[in-house]
């Protein structure tokens, strides 16, 4: 087992606090200021508040592996429109993606191998959301957002992919 | 409808291009540096690298509405830790959380009044997952972690609740 992270990360959180502004940040108010929700992968290597200038404050921002339109992702997004304002998607895929490395078989199988049977029979049964195609991917997310049920039709939904190894990010239309 | 925020997007990434370092940045490989993973709400005041002092590379950022440990958070999960190597969660919730401000039912009615009888019967399908609790939720959620089966058990799992008015981490054991 690794060294854990957590005072590394209570001191940078020390170092957060020092620095906060409570009579600003520190008083803003829940519903997004840009009325805007980004949906990207979780890779490390991807912080879309920095990539997209973003302050505290300015947006929701909703992550898993892949960047995927999840039932989950869908779930955030439509609490995010209903209850707290937002009114534009971007949606973020992004170069070098681990998503593009495997297919559900080899993650189920080396859940399998890994962590034993029971483990692999829950893995048969979920959907791991790899994809082969980035553009591809992006696109496909965007259609499943604009035709879901639960978000409103009327929102525009964009995409975009960011190349990790310039910071750039390139739309996709 | 809004006004789009993408011109204003497009530029901050034009800033961050512009600051961006090739050599390191962007050589950074696919796995945490940090071996880490976060689930934090989608909370736009809640910006979890700044809060922790993680620099880009550093760790997986998942991030939902409430910042559950949903399906689609332990698909990540598992991800993160069978192909990526991350041997620590963290898990942060955060004060005036909008997750605390209603039930299921409210959502729900919201999406039939707003968007339809379609999405209001598609929306009386889904859980939402709100709380009333923040403490609760976080350990809720820790437990639903440590025992997903596609979770490897042996990883340490610590949970925060983050104040929005001071910028601090308070543990939650």
């Amino acid at each position: 087992m690794a060294t854990s992270n957590i005072e590394d990360f209570e001191k940078g959180n020390a170092a957060f606090v020092e620095a906060f502004d409570q009579d600003t940040t520190g008083a803003l108010a829940i519903p997004p200021q840009r009325k805007a929700l980004v949906l990207a992968c979780m890779d490390a290597r991807l912080h879309p508040e920095k990539v997209l200038g973003l302050e505290i404050g300015d947006a929701h921002v909703v992550r898993n592996a892949g960047g995927r339109a999840s039932a989950d992702a869908l779930r955030s997004i439509a609490i995010s429109q209903r209850l707290l304002g937002t009114q534009e998607v971007v949606v973020i895929h992004h170069t070098d993606c681990g998503m593009l490395t495997f297919k559900d078989d080899d993650i189920r199988s080396k859940i399998r191998d890994e962590l034993g049977d029971s483990a692999g029979d829950a893995a048969d049964g979920i959907a791991f959301l790899p994809f082969s195609d980035l553009e591809a991917s992006v696109k496909a997310d965007i259609r499943i957002i604009k035709e879901a049920a639960i978000v409103d039709g009327d929102v525009p939904v964009h995409g975009f992919v960011y190349d990790v190894t310039t910071g750039r990010l390139n739309p996709v239309n």
